[in-house]
């Protein structure tokens, strides 16, 4: 059976496991301060061109979320998402147990357009309540986003542009980062993100680690404590070297990039092979994840081969559904799937 | 350079990465509902003698307290637990931020006494003010205890009849587990812990995972929605197959006891090796950890060459190390170290 | 100068104030455990006709409804409210501050319509990602709206069903109760909302009181230690009997009813007089509050003789203004109003 | 029967009730921005000789120490506190529920003792795992502490010295402080506070007032947008001006003064008849609150004519009670008191 649920559903690459193994007898502190975190470090500010940036590793998205946010903001202070936004709706609450609500702005795409944010905010202070409303204390997007779709420059300078404006801090969650750093169809470089955001995540987890997001705070600006701030939530590992070791690996000889790279390419391929069949995109994704819209009877037929994620019903026949690629998606799986649909 | 830091500072038991190295390439449903988490449930179970047992897997100890104390405890409640408990002192307040108090009853040897316990709760309920406090809603109990300490059957068994009396759930951190259940020294089994408890958690990383804990629940207790709730804590890890491969294995022809049964012999063989040169004790544990009292000019002639943790001071001219074995600590480290001592 | 800014701009029915002078040296206990306290309870569950009805004073609506809500929901629940609804909007986040999500659903003139709320839960239940998101735990719905308009007995036994159906507590906010319960134009009574909602709370503040709120639970379903929770929450007046005094004032002789009667009719007055002389009302409200629409420069040449709160702009020219009337509004204020425009 | 049983079992002083009744139909902004609250600030900053002084209007205590202390400390910080505090002990837990730990130090008479400050503060940075620590974040010290006992200016001025040493904040809890500022055995005045604490509150609830206490921060040290997040706590009451009101009236003329000093006077009185007649005191306080050790016997004979609160126990026959004095006790009833032990 072929397996497109998702990118988190096979293990590591094998590069990965390989170092793990490698340097599994090494006697190192506990606790994120060996000197593979300690490496790895140095090799994504290099690949940041942000010699200022200050990491820390988190074993996972909604865990780095939670922790951003919560940390970033004042009490009195919500996050502005969009309303598609994996923090609105995705993470069974993680803000809002931490406190906060979440403040939606309609979608794009997924992606929430720098004039929405501006609409959004300037109501918010004309508003002659706002005292005993939530205020807006930061900015998250994600890219890609959770449609698989991706900004542009242009539109991240908007957004940084209209934060500057209100002092709000741009948070970028990079869950799939590498599927948007290597898609053809891009502008933004890992450098303008560590430039234009104040704090972004880039993802291991769905990137081809077993687990860990490498969080990086651009400004000087990781909360003070924050060892200690990340030990309260139940968020430090004791064995930190885990993450350590692995993102050391993605950031030696350019294979987070690589894995990237990979898993477009067979995206790209995908894509066209579903478009030449006919079938319809339910959006136009460049990254790895395709959301190709099926009748009801072919689904049917091809779920019984082909491992997809349900998204959404478009109405009684149709429906969306999610194929994703990753590291471990093969040239071979492709061309079966070419042969399935 | 000899390392008895802890029990955290290599990685893991070389048949677990074994195993994930097999199963890498294996497609699995993410999110711990994977055949290997099945699979080391099961075994799980088998190893409590506990066919109701429901268990999750959980990446580090702070956060399964966190998890479990939280979600236990009505609002008004706090958790009792030995003042020299974990998740009184050495977690930055993770229950705290959780909402709840930590009640705490002095220990003896690290651990809660049933007649302390029951002084205490009987105190409570005699206190005139007791509607405008913190209640007791649960008990708290590590074994082994932070000094390496263990509840013999009887005093597990009193804490039991304690907490029927009053009706509180007891919850046990096995952090470090298979070295109290080894220990020659114990007349605690895993049955009986799943008997007396209503809940604990088998520790993996202090015990030869890369991360993760198996929490278990014994008396088909977990919380309702539990995923949606450890989802909220931004606990919930995408690739849980990283804990069902381990887990699965650690369980495996009994490698979790003889990962425990190996570190509490060589600890042992420490022990006898410094009471032979005329060191003394701080505490007799008869598990992986053990606390000696050092002189200060032999600490720092020591501390060059052998890995230890500073864990207290006695007096301007003692101080108290502690030195811990795990899977990783071969008898040479051992044979070293008696020569060094 | 007029003053129409709100029903809570003066201080309490003078009956409240002279009963107050009367009981002063009396000795009582404290926290809500005196006699007024008790005596109060027991007409309020006279008026509901509800001999179950457990009955707590809080001192404000947010408070009561951020205690009512937090005790309500589960850990991983939220609580269904229209998007217009006060703890959605103009709490400053106070549920989200307690850990939970407002889920909404679009209103229609303040309202939850009943096939709304199915149409949302059935939405909910249907997605395939619903582990991983906020459930609904409780519908809220206030009664009069922000709006000033009301729920009829059918839209409300419409309610009921749905949240019977799916099991959900329905929370009614009845912080401007009496001017609901006294329209000309509702067939819904006190003892019809204890018996379709599972708990709800009797305004005091904006009707007439100084400060305080009748929280009603209404199938013994109060939470257990209550008492101790709302301690915990900082919401336990020491001299309860405050609210005890004005409670049992408010309902003796219908005292509360009169308050909402007199209301009514003086702003039901002054939506005649607006129409006649040919404003537009931005809604149709039969309560004390009337939402009317002005151009700006009538808003500005009014504002001078007249206080009222500016409600919303409608485009350009004009505005949406509020008007509300309450216990210490006279006939000769009314007169006086309608001379002005 | 004659009333001992605490400060609050009255109303609230004449003078209060009268101006309740003068300014009732006056039209007031609502949510504290009326005339009598800015009155009341001004009188309250020149009684503190602080001109700087911002001050907020709270209904209770438990929900101002809950406020000050949750918004003043960081995320990882916990606040210090004596192990008698009402913080500690009698607040259900307020604190934790804010998500943050109270750190107790011994006790002295209830108070915390300079050098018993700095010797915890000192071994919490000696400890090596201090980084897994809750950080002692701020001081909170009660005057008159729960046993009725005062610091005296030199105390008060160590605690300063060191909170500024280690740049903690100081918080001191006046919940009854008339009865320290009035009491004969003090040096400490109401300037002398607000030049050494960061922050305090003037207890009005136990002071002769309905409810309400009077938070002043004395740095310009209030939180940004204090407004909202008082609200987000459920603790914004809309008719402010009922707070307004009662503290411009306690601080015109001296009322709160006179009524420190009328309790104080009668406390003294007996205290006297006690101590001549033989029984032994708990404690020696010289405010308001009178701790009496009796014998279990002459307990239940005085009980039933005489309301007392049951503090304590000392050993089986002897058990210690409390008597408190406020604004509504007379001279008749310390007199006939004195006729009854």
């Amino acid at each position: 059976m072929l397996s497109f649920e998702s990118d988190y559903i096979t293990g590591a690459h094998e590069r990965i496991l390989k170092r793990l193994m490698e340097t599994n007898r090494e006697s190192m502190s506990g606790y994120s301060k060996d000197i593979y975190c300690e490496s790895a470090k140095k090799k994504i500010r290099e690949a940041c061109a942000c010699d200022d940036a200050e990491i820390f590793f988190i074993a996972g998205g909604t865990q780095t979320n939670q922790l951003v946010i919560s940390t970033l903001l004042a009490t009195h202070e919500g996050v502005v998402a969009a309303d598609t936004g994996h923090v609105s709706l995705h993470e069974a609450g993680a803000i809002e147990y931490s406190g906060h609500k979440v403040l939606t702005v309609p979608h794009v795409d997924g992606k929430i357009m720098p004039e929405a944010l501006k609409e959004y905010l300037k109501g918010f202070y004309m508003d002659g309540n706002c005292e005993q409303m939530v205020f807006p204390g930061m900015v998250y997007i994600s890219h890609p986003t959770e449609y698989g779709t991706l900004y542009s420059a242009e539109e991240l300078r908007g957004l940084r542009s209209v934060c500057d404006e209100y002092k709000l801090p741009l948070y970028l969650d990079g869950a799939r980062l590498p599927y948007a750093l290597m898609s053809d169809n891009t502008d933004v470089t890992l450098p303008m993100i560590a430039e234009l955001c104040d704090v972004f995540y880039i993802g291991g987890t769905k990137a081809g680690a077993l687990c860990g997001e490498a969080l990086v705070y651009t400004r000087k600006n990781m909360p003070a404590h924050f060892n200690t701030i990340v030990k309260q939530r139940g968020a430090l590992l004791a064995k930190g070297r885990l993450f350590g070791v692995q993102f050391d690996e993605l950031f030696t000889d350019g294979l987070y990039f690589e894995i990237g790279k990979h898993a477009v390419k067979l995206a790209m391929r995908m894509k066209r092979a579903f478009l030449d069949k006919g079938y319809k995109l339910h959006i136009d994704s460049y990254t790895n994840q395709q959301f190709v819209i099926l009748e009801r009877s072919e689904w049917e037929r091809l779920r019984e081969k082909v491992g997809m994620s349900f998204w959404e019903n478009i109405d009684e026949n149709h429906l969306v559904v999610r194929l994703a690629t990753s590291f471990s998606t093969t040239e071979e799986d492709v061309e079966e799937l070419e042969k399935l649909i």
